[in-house]
């Protein structure tokens, strides 16, 4: 585990609008944000919980509400499909780029981002992911054999299991060290917390 | 409806912890909120939702989010049990009140929040509620009646359907006009909304 850790799915809106800001709040307290992508599918099956959209009001609040942060940050929004959608094989596509590279690993999670929320493109195709890794000079095919291989599947359900131990129940949810936040409208009290070195 | 509505459960702590601040916001923007009280159990029902605290993981989280915003607001924050506790007594009476002196009204329901969470009294008897109207010089027998009376117990029915049709899932929600806002993390956007106008 890192110091600041920032565990999400490609699937949620929430991470994606969170994504511009946890950088610059690590960097403001010199850490780096260690992105951890992970299967919320699973997270949710440990705790009984369903996918946002699937459940009566609250997914027609969160729909209406990504919306509204969206236009707030003025950040697009044209997610590709509706979500949740299939983000392994971009989740195991970082985490065989991030033992290589964090940073190009990380570039990579920003692109996908990208693709799904802002140029409408179906990340869950693994060719789409191979594409985005592509346009970055990453080598497609040898992307696209890494996502197949077992250590690479294996690593994303350690990762998987290891959030849900630490009590990930959704996305985005950050860890200061031990501490957690839940959600990207926590992220002021996340920065509130290495300000003051918690309370 | 008014122009602000805060709906909640007294068994809500995120509740609590709202009921200091909607006030002045409203005050800012030359506005009255109007405090309603609701049976959120009905709304989970409606949903397929659950109490926090009978979710894992989720439930874990809560409670130490409760204690951590308690110390960040410097309030204090003894329950008297284990939550969610049965506020229908509370709520009735609130509906009583309410009808005859607003303002009333809302200085029992910021009562009934201290006698929960700052005096640790049980307030789900009904005879704490009567006392504690009792300290404010509310009629004690008149209330036990009250909240007897179908008339006030439909009242609450009503407030909770009109609740969910209008969208509420949790608490506290608030409504600026038509504009949703879930959760007292909520605050600091349904301001802004009132700044601007909505955007």
């Amino acid at each position: 585990m890192s110091e600041l850790d920032f565990y999400f799915d490609f699937s949620s809106p929430y991470a994606y609008l969170a994504s511009f800001q946890i950088d610059s709040i690590a960097e403001k307290h010199g850490l780096k944000a260690r992105w951890r992508p992970i299967m919320l599918g699973a997270a949710f099956k440990a705790t009984g919980n369903q996918a946002l959209v699937a459940q009566p009001l609250k997914g027609d609040y969160a729909k209406r509400d990504w919306e509204r942060q969206a236009r707030l940050y003025q950040l697009p929004f044209a997610p590709a499909k509706d979500i949740p959608i299939l983000t392994l094989h971009a989740a195991r596509a970082y985490w065989w780029l991030v033992e290589g590279n964090e940073e190009l690993a990380k570039l990579f999670a920003q692109a996908i981002f990208m693709a799904f929320y802002v140029q409408s493109r179906d990340i869950s195709d693994k060719e789409v992911v191979a594409d985005v890794a592509a346009e970055m000079g990453i080598n497609r095919t040898a992307l696209l054999l890494a996502i197949a291989d077992p250590m690479i599947k294996d690593r994303l359900i350690v990762e998987t299991n290891q959030a849900i131990d630490r009590g990930v129940f959704g996305a985005p949810f950050f860890f200061v060290k031990d501490e957690p936040f839940w959600g990207g409208d926590r992220l002021w009290m996340l920065d509130l917390w290495l300000d003051r070195g918690g309370w």
